[in-house]
């Protein structure tokens, strides 16, 4: 049964499992622990994903380079040397392999990869096609490859199927393919002297990862750089898991242009969420033009972009927009240790720059607490009186060019209800901000709580900001406040979302509900469905639904009037019928037999005129006023269904004020998409009227959210608008719904 | 009348023009021109803003430094020292004042500025209190003076009151005063070797403006700086209006943390934008955090956050948060010539580069044009073929190091539709980033379009940054995606706002319409109007609203039923009544004489058992359906009466989709507030209904406008809710209307 309703999915999943079915604790290409460990949700999806063992791709001790040449002028030879010097740094044995010649550049040169002397950990496959050497390595036990060669799934619909065929060979060889269309930035070098948690590095373009790289001449530590490319086999996800699982990993940054596989995301998203690892992510695709371009760059999907957005946040992904953004985030996130509590003090040498920070702080949602009158009695003995220090904490200046400057530092550091002491300095102003800096320097030195350092000037090569501020490991920089509010704001959100996080795959439905049997009777694949077939779905899934009977006659309405009771509302009733109350098709407020006669009688008339199919009248109960909502499902190119709440009514159309969430996901995030509604506050009643009951709100969201993934793909769409929220402890009733089947 | 109407405002700008009367063409503190050139509109605000003549602030010739010290230790002698430095360098003879010195620094020092031994141009008061001197210094016919004290407006209730005693003598004096609570930020040096346009600067706060004044230190030259401080007299405004005129300045850099003025600083940004010369803003007050703690440090509003943003928007003024942001703008708006195209075509050596800042650049509203096919065949002449180049264009970095590189960035530049060339150099790489930075450079010698470069390295010591690119004053240097795209999105509308800038003064009614009168007579002071009364004078200004009848008895309202035509509304009038619906105070849908009667009865029922006072109850025509949109007028601290246009119904409450401008503005900025609703779309009809009528919307708005004008603050709030707009053509009614007098 279940094989059957989720065809696609299962069967994807099911291969993968199988073709690694004898090794089931491989360490390499382990997706049976899929099932091993986590098994499959009810709707096919795995609830685990298998971490790969990357330590020797990132430390191989023998490397082969297929195609290395020291040709002058011949691209490969410039590859080859650089991956001749990269080897030496890291103490691995390079060998080129080459069937025409004896040696390259000195070293002996194998014809083939079975040739080598030893065994390979890391081949790197500087040939245009990589594909007929698969095979090969496999027989070699090679675990890992590296494909340079573009010209793949970026390049149209026959580089995609040379890519398919590519990844089909991979996954029947056992060994882990980084690209195609990757590139040498896997083979970077890493500064040793560097120390503190670091950063590690996953972009699918590697010219876009540089920035992040260079971070190291600010100081910032950096572990690993893994360049995806197209991704025919090791993806974003595969890395994530690594990383997050890797003692000297204090963040991972991402640049990501599409994303291969969504559950596999979420998956190693969910990972670094349990391991308290925070992922920051530039996503490119938040507009067409922008999607397009990268398909036609790495030749992946870039998903529906509010769809990704709200995954990340499901998962605690931080997204950023810009790459100075994704460092300065990431550097943040990998160096800072957890905070003591969220409060932010901003202080500076001067009021405005104190107001126009603290106005952006709070405008982005920081938490500047007033300062205790006894601290600010405390400041007062250092900054003169008429100055404000109940925070921000305006100086005035002078103090900071003597003694008093550490002392008021130490004394903000002291108070509880800081966390976080952020210093901008807008302009240098060496008398000041020298000695300002090395103060914020020695008491980062002495302090477990977070010290930020805007430093406002636009040259950046003054001593205090290149020596004293990057000098040090525990004071994070920054040159704007815009980064700073927005790196603080992720670090004590991450803090925050891990402290309480429990992964929604532990409680996702592994096994279909008693509802599903009814509901799938109930599915006409390829139709929508009759609003009161629809209802009858939502009825099986113990979603309300206002008493209706579906009739043939006008008196049959009228006897179905009486069992439902007076007033009424009568609506036609069809399989491919939307806009009913625009066509006249709805009357509502009925009262009495002769009014619900009529009524009939004129609703078959209208549908005969507007030659519309009907299976029957609703004769339907009136539902007391309350508030239009609506709450939907729909398929995902990415994510497979998500479950939409929003307002309802005519006006969703027009405000599509509406949150999104890919299941599986617990009634906190159901709570939490009602609170990103820009209309949110309709819930807690219109014009003083009484709190609407969001509970039953948040039921429906989740009574959806299983039937979308006990349904599967076999539901295209479903729309429930409006669901009309009634008063607090009174319940929530579906009075329409569409269903689309597959 | 009007005296009387509008007395507050009226009596503040005469007092100002009697005082000055005498002289009406003298340069400084003619006020009196306000009358001489542009008169008052309707609601007592001046047409015109004098432009105070500053040349002799900013360069003098003598100055005098009332309270110079060389005593070590004291803060006067460094600041003495300071502006003796200053003196020299711009040519002036400095002069020092002190009642008890024989000389300072060498120089003879006078008792009093009277005993200065020449006129004197400007006079630095470094003394606790400015005030005794004012009077001396008018008779000593000083032109301009600056006051350093602090402890004024900033400090509470009893600063406020010393300001306004210093204020009141400086009006009285004749001269023009910067300060108090200023420093020394007047008297910066600028560099006299940058060339091209300049930024002229303006902060109320010192330190906040020291980043763009360090711009220097990047090649982009500055000409002025004025730390207006707590603006006790010259304001934000004169100095936008002075530097508006000189022709050196190629934009306007502000800090603001609060305006003295509205309508001088409407009136400033106006000339402003009549001379063409963009106004960067930043400004805070974003959060009531940020304007708490910004009246604490120069002692002004911060003004109604949405009604600044709006205001600016109007007369095109940009705003921006960041420094940094300002900085940029500022920088690129002062330098780059006009654009000859919208189009912008982004050109990078990464693919990825490319797709990731085209997706930030369209969405932030920038246009891509798609490149000719015969403009993509000639680019690959030099660009691989499996390269895309439609725009984003991808040279896939190896042309860039040969002489195919300045080959390509000519044939983009000389495409008809390219307005802007942006190169994202997301990470140096010297092979091709150095000789990329140099080809940039020459080629936008080469050209008059415009050509930015993103450095995206956070390093920034860089050869091919500091030297090829910061050196050029052609090429505009960023160092983030996000302030790049910032930047030009400001710079192309900034050229397309003043291409078709029309000052609203100079339409702005003068006099009183007709309507007016009848207005008047209906406005009750101190009350709420009755919806009745509140709709009559909807109708004084030409506003429809439905045919309706107050009638006090059953039988005439079955009378008045008759007159307006079944089927009516019937609802309870009063002057204290709102929220009618939720009260039961509504009766709709009524098509017989008896439901009428019933009706009668059961609302004066509920009212008295509600305790509301009713002046009757209206008998009102059933309108047919439409969209509703709400219409208003809320009374700004800052600039006065302000015109709303929203969602409206109960949801206006909830969604508070509303637009705002301050008065006067044309239809041209009517139509812009609907564009800016996140509901537009309803106005194109809702669930493929037909269009609504948008021009009545339109002209609703700009009769709600003559109406606010005219009565002034006689008219503390008005809101039409809900406004129903019909289809095109049918018009907009309003059917229920709020209004309160002073």
């Amino acid at each position: 049964m279940l094989g059957s309703t989720h065809g696609t999915l299962t069967t994807h999943f099911r291969a993968r499992v199988d073709a690694c079915g004898e090794e089931p604790h491989a360490a390499v290409h382990s997706m049976a622990t899929a099932t091993a460990e986590g098994g499959l949700d009810v709707s096919g999806r795995p609830l685990h994903a298998p971490v790969p063992d990357l330590d020797r791709f990132f430390r191989p001790e023998s490397v082969a380079v297929v195609g290395a040449s020291d040709t002058e002028g011949r691209p490969n030879t410039g590859i080859t040397r650089q991956l001749i010097a990269w080897a030496e740094r890291v103490g691995a044995r390079l060998h080129p392999v080459h069937p025409a010649r004896e040696s390259v550049f000195g070293l002996t040169c194998s014809p083939t990869v079975a040739d080598v002397p030893e065994q390979v950990d890391l081949a790197v496959l500087l040939v245009a096609d990589p594909l007929p050497l698969i095979e090969e390595l496999a027989t070699s036990k090679v675990k890992f490859a590296v494909a340079f060669a573009s010209g793949f799934a970026e390049t149209g619909a026959e580089g995609t199927a040379a890519q398919e065929r590519l990844s089909a060979a991979v996954e029947r060889s056992g060994l882990r393919l980084l690209g195609p269309n990757t590139n040498l930035n896997a083979f970077e070098s890493f500064r040793e002297d560097l120390e503190g948690p670091a950063i590690a590095l996953i972009t699918q373009s590697g010219h876009q990862g540089r920035p992040v790289h260079t971070l190291q001449e600010l100081g910032i530590r950096l572990s690993h750089w893994a360049p995806t490319g197209n991704e025919a086999d090791l993806e974003t996800a595969d890395f994530i898991s690594y990383f997050a699982g890797l003692p000297e990993v204090g963040a991972i940054a991402c640049y990501v242009e599409g994303l291969k596989d969504g559950r596999s995301f979420l998956l190693a998203a969910d990972r670094a969420a349990r391991a308290g690892v925070p992922v920051v992510a530039v996503k490119v695709g938040r507009t067409e033009t922008g999607a397009r371009t990268a398909a036609s760059h790495t030749g992946k999907l870039t998903g529906t972009d509010e769809v990704v957005d709200a995954a990340m946040r499901q998962f605690g992904v931080i997204r950023v927009d810009g790459l100075d953004e994704l460092q300065d985030t990431a550097a943040l996130l990998a160096r800072a240790r957890p905070p003591r509590a969220d409060g932010v003090v901003v202080y500076s040498i001067s009021g405005g720059t104190g107001a126009h920070f603290s106005d952006l702080a709070t405008g982005a949602g920081l938490t500047l607490p007033t300062l205790s009158v006894a601290k600010q009695r405390e400041l007062h003995e250092w900054i003169p009186d008429y100055l404000n220090v109940a925070n921000p904490v305006d100086n005035g200046g002078h103090p900071v060019g003597d003694w008093r400057g550490r002392k008021i530092i130490d004394a903000l550091l002291a108070d509880p209800a800081v966390g976080v002491l952020i210093c901008p300095i807008t302009g240098p102003f060496p008398p000041m901000s020298d000695r300002l800096a090395q103060d914020l320097a020695d008491a980062a030195e002495a302090t477990d709580k977070l010290i930020c350092v805007v430093w406002g000037s636009p040259v950046g090569t003054e001593e205090a900001y290149r020596t004293t501020l990057l000098g040090s490991s525990r004071v994070a920089t920054f040159r704007t406040f815009r980064n700073c509010i927005g790196a603080v704001k992720a670090y004590l959100d991450h803090h925050r979302f891990t402290a309480s996080y429990r992964s929604p795959f532990d409680d996702a439905p592994r096994t279909p509900s008693p509802s599903f049997r009814k509901a799938q009777a109930l599915l006409r694949p390829g139709h929508q469905l009759s609003e009161h077939a629809a209802k009858q779905l939502l009825r099986a899934y113990g979603i309300r639904v206002p008493r209706e009977q579906l009739v043939t006659s006008a008196a049959a309405s009228v006897r179905a009037a009486a069992l439902v009771g007076y007033p009424v509302v009568m609506k036609a009733s069809g399989t491919r019928l939307a806009h009913k109350s625009e066509l006249g098709l709805v009357k509502v407020g009925l009262t009495s037999a002769s009014q619900v006669r009529d009524a009939y009688r004129e609703l078959t008339d209208i549908a005969r005129f507007e030659s519309v199919d009907l299976d029957g009248i609703l004769v339907c109960q009136m539902v007391e006023r309350g508030v239009e909502m609506m709450v939907g499902v729909t398929q995902d190119a990415l994510f497979g269904p998500t479950v939409t709440v929003g307002l309802g009514g005519v006006l969703v159309e027009v405000l599509r004020d509406t949150a999104v969430r890919v299941p599986p996901f617990g009634e906190d995030q159901a709570r939490t998409m009602l609170d990103e509604l820009r209309g949110r506050a309709i819930l807690d009643g219109v014009r003083g009227g009484p709190p609407l009951d969001v509970d039953a709100l948040v039921e429906v969201v989740l009574r959806v959210q299983r039937m979308a993934l006990e349904l599967g793909d076999d539901l295209v769409e479903l729309d429930i608008n409006p669901l009309v929220v009634l008063g607090r402890g009174q319940g929530a009733v579906a009075l329409d719904a569409l269903a689309l089947c597959r």
